[in-house]
């Protein structure tokens, strides 16, 4: 039930993926119901719990964004919350929208900020990245992800477990080490005396962490969520952790541009992915896209949103001479 | 759909319970597979996923603890992460846990440690402590739980909007403070330059938080989470947070006594609530009370450790001349 030797791991894949698709951005599945078009929202049914209908809605709108852009990005990164928010039939939701965006060959990372201590934190790591044991054998979980995110409060005691299953299973994590909200400097910037920052003193423990489970080309399984919206402590947390991916949120809705992202890639072009989520799966109600697609065609836009952040990140990575791409 | 005027919020229902039951501590519900009794393990059924089984098991097994504590102690805790273990239907366990504990008059306290921001924050916040607004209404969300445990690495950006869920709705918060798990100190120890230490920082803004949503009985909304098993550090965040009920975790299998909660409670004797889970639930598997309990008795089993705990904790209250109980 561990990886099976020489298949390649997350983070293999994940660059494989980048490769083939010429694009570190990735789409995140964050679905909003007032902003999904009209006529794809289910009606509630008689007898139903109204958040069935939530759920089929969730799984039409996000299988036509995943149609619509899966020879586009490399990866798809749902945020857990918003299915969450409607119980076990938003969770449902989940499942089917992960099942569906790894059958057309997207790498999935799950936005889920998990954090826990001792068997708490195995039972998270199992049931998302692992294997889940039942009296009578050993089943895939509901939410069999490749990348989870996770926040680093707890210390070693939180991160550990997550480590280990992924070390068994190939799978990978994006750590919580600098992020992209206005607030983040509250705890994470803080000086810890005779030390680094609070954000540093994560990124040490990514680097070190990440050492022995390093993939084929040189990055670990270990990786590190640094937002775009501080590009001059990006640079800083590059340096610090060559060898993690970098899951960089906060381009376009939260302001970062395509230059703010280049610093969170290393001078081989590769070592981040870019995250967008409201900017590409509600593109058909921006200006820019108002005139050209009607809301039917919420997924062409998405597409089309999707290649324009491609090709802006790309011109910006090149511009650097990052870009191997 | 904001809290009906003059009806108790969270934190007053939680103490009215404590005063009822005498008695602080509560029981962390926690399913492990691997020690629930044989007798009650559901078989996985033809043409059903394994998973439904194990949510039938956590359904029965929870149940009867509920059934058997209920009028002992004044809260449960679920820990979310061991039924999210087993996807939607280990999801679906939950919901029915919680509202049976609910049914039976008892508080609910969600140990889910979820933590994001902005819209994120909100999802979460509503999904579990508000209301949830569909096309044709506001409906109770499947997960309607009292107070919920949140983690505070990303600054108040991470905490205002679960904050604002709790003021509307009159519901409550555990802000991971100082965590019982060895490993805590790592981050949660350090001395930030000029300033206290990064756990002190965090009780600054869980005290500074509580002010405008502070009950009847004087306690506020925001309570912190802070661990049994450092007690001289409790006694210092007791002094700082005077008004936060601190949920206890820690006692029993992380090895902390009824001596050392003593120190997070107030001089009123109350303040802290200390949470125990395998030691009462599975306590038909421990020596003490193995040779009494049959396996099919697990339920009264733990009943007796329930009480055990209350006379060890309410003995150890009044030995400082604490408890008003």
């Amino acid at each position: 039930m561990t990886q099976r030797k020489g298949s390649p791991n997350a983070v293999d894949r994940l660059l494989e993926c980048i490769d083939e698709k010429q694009n570190p951005c990735i789409v995140g599945l964050d679905p909003h119901l007032d902003h999904i078009p009209r006529h794809i929202l289910k009606g509630i049914k008689r007898n139903h719990h109204p958040f069935e209908a939530v759920r089929d809605t969730f799984i039409t709108f996000n299988k036509a964004i995943i149609d619509a852009v899966y020879d586009v990005v490399p990866a798809v990164k749902p945020q857990i919350a918003f299915y969450e928010k409607y119980g076990s039939e938003g969770m449902k939701a989940f499942e089917e929208t992960v099942r569906y965006a790894k059958k057309k060959g997207l790498i999935v990372i799950e936005d889920a900020k998990r954090n826990d201590i001792g068997h708490t934190a195995q039972a998270y790591a199992e049931g998302h990245l692992g294997k889940v044991q039942l009296t009578d054998g050993t089943w895939r979980p509901s939410f069999d992800v490749d990348f989870m995110t996770v926040s680093p409060y707890l210390g070693s005691d939180g991160l550990k477990p997550f480590e280990g299953v992924c070390k068994k299973y190939g799978k990978g994590l994006f750590v919580l080490v600098k992020t992209s909200n206005p607030s983040s400097g509250e705890l994470q910037d803080r000086v810890i005396k005779g030390k680094n920052k609070v954000y540093e003193t994560i990124a040490q423990y990514v680097h070190d962490a990440g050492k022995d489970v390093v993939g084929k080309r040189g990055y670990s399984l270990i990786g590190a969520v640094v937002g775009a919206t501080y590009p001059k402590v990006a640079k800083k947390l590059r340096r610090m952790m060559p060898q993690s991916i970098f899951l960089v949120p906060g381009f376009g809705a939260q302001g970062a541009g395509g230059k703010d992202v280049v610093s969170c890639f290393n001078e081989d072009g590769y070592g981040a992915v870019v995250n967008s989520s409201r900017d590409i799966l509600f593109a058909y109600r921006r200006e820019l896209y108002r005139r050209k697609f009607k809301p039917k065609d919420f997924a062409l836009a998405a597409r089309e949103a999707a290649l324009n952040m491609r090709e802006e990140v790309v011109k910006n990575l090149k511009q650097c001479g990052k870009s191997p791409l």
